[in-house]
């Protein structure tokens, strides 16, 4: 298909990538000009206009750091409502606050543009190997238009409901998540003050009802202290904010979710929001040993 | 193996019958004279007392609902370390604190007796499948030789570390999951009130980050309320219990498990205690309507 791409950050420049690799031809924006550059040397072109973008594009994709660049982008002048056409797809991958996509579902509905919010789980690495979780909001027919595009950079994708339900299941992940992460930071520190052998305790941790995807991913950082990113602090607490701020709205009260957030804005206390989120069991040993 | 088996309660049972199925020449004795007679008609033999046990076994096992049953049985007059012989194998498969089984472990090696604290992860359909996930501590000597009776009753089997060390690993499980379930049940009541296919939404975060084993056995039960046992809420406190008592007495700080515990501490404050651990979700929804 012809896809367009905005947005070449830690996330966006591999799931272009894929799009090109998937025999698609991709036409690319982005405010740095490396990752474009890199995207040009593996098949894509260079788009100079959201308007010369959208007329080639049968789908056009954002990926973009917040809400901010996501109205400019998605409902400014020269923007993607204001140049898109009857049929064609917009699809919004970032992760926002499920009010502002529902804004623009409205407006690219009043012209006749299709609209999907399908923010991603998987990170950077997910992103990389092409197996991202995709959750969609939207109707079943934008989802079918768009799948060829999906397929190229996901290895599951669900419609959870109309435009805005992607991001409140998008909310969910990170929250389940950061309370995954902390959870298992306590358990660490737990196994390092006894002084046993964490990684057989990690082994068997993995094979009874504590395992999830993030004690197999992350847990191994954690033990060796190793914070690249991964994905970073300052990301995951931006859409907990976005998550929390849903929950008040809907009043749905999320005591744990809020506390482990909280851990995890000390580790941007520390100065240390550009490491991978992982660092906050670097929250629980210094807690643990009046640090 | 000759193999004596102490406890046929919700997970001693199945384990037990287990041990008939594989093989093992099974002696039992339990408080409930029903299990006893169920295992009898499986193919074990009732044992009079503990000194007959010892006798006539090479390992012998005890899954008792806590510590003072565990005392009793091991350390009492008549129990199991006044009985054993010099190279006898003692297993403990309970959840207990970790100081009482270093105890344990002490007296056995004053009589030459092999002594491994051997608690399990999988809950009763692990039990019954045979798949549970053994977290040992001891010697790797004492492991080798109740192999074999391990292997009839679960599909991991690891030592971490010495005598403790397993109920150290027990204990780490216990806490993640308890905070693996509010944020799960958290998660389920934002989706609840937001309006989502919440179907959908299981099926996506199960493709991404936010999976773990927690999700996949207990989410299900929670967005359709039922709370049969499974694990009863009771037991997951008394863990708890043990766990947060260790890791005060370690200096690991655990602010994510402690409010989770608290939460699951609900649970039992609206009468629920012999319900599912998953009924805490019950208490999420009950924040989040005025309840």
């Amino acid at each position: 298909m012809r896809v367009g791409f905005i947005g070449l950050g830690v996330m966006g420049k591999p799931m272009a990538k894929n799009l090109v690799r998937g025999g698609h031809e991709v036409s690319v924006i982005s405010r740095s000009q490396g990752p474009v550059q890199e995207l040009v040397e593996a098949g894509a072109t260079r788009a100079s206009s959201i308007s010369e973008m959208t007329a080639a594009s049968e789908v056009v994709v954002t990926m973009l750091p917040g809400p901010v660049e996501l109205r400019q982008v998605a409902l400014g002048e020269g923007g993607i409502v204001a140049n898109g056409w009857p049929g064609m797809v917009f699809v919004d991958m970032s992760t926002v606050d499920p009010d502002l996509v529902v804004e623009i579902g409205a407006r690219c509905r009043a012209n006749d543009i299709h609209f999907l919010d399908a923010p991603v789980s998987g990170g950077e690495s997910g992103a990389i190997d092409g197996t991202l979780s995709v959750m969609a909001g939207g109707s079943g027919e934008a989802l079918e238009l768009a799948r060829p595009v999906f397929d190229a950079m996901a290895s599951s994708v669900r419609l959870i409901g109309p435009v805005g339900a992607g991001q409140l299941t998008k909310a969910v992940n990170q929250t389940i998540l950061v309370s995954s992460l902390v959870a298992i930071s306590e358990g660490i520190v737990l196994l390092e003050k006894a002084g046993v052998d964490i990684d057989q305790a990690f082994a068997a941790l993995m094979g009874g009802m504590a395992n999830s995807r993030a004690l197999e991913r992350k847990g191994p950082q954690m033990i060796n202290s190793d914070f690249r990113p991964g994905f970073r602090t300052e990301l995951h607490l931006k859409d907990l904010g976005i998550a929390l701020a849903a929950a008040r709205r809907l009043g749905a009260i999320m005591p744990v979710s809020a506390l482990a957030t909280q851990l995890m804005t000390a580790v941007e206390a520390r100065g240390d929001a550009k490491l991978d989120h992982s660092a906050v069991v670097e929250v629980i040993r210094g807690l643990s040993s009046g640090g």
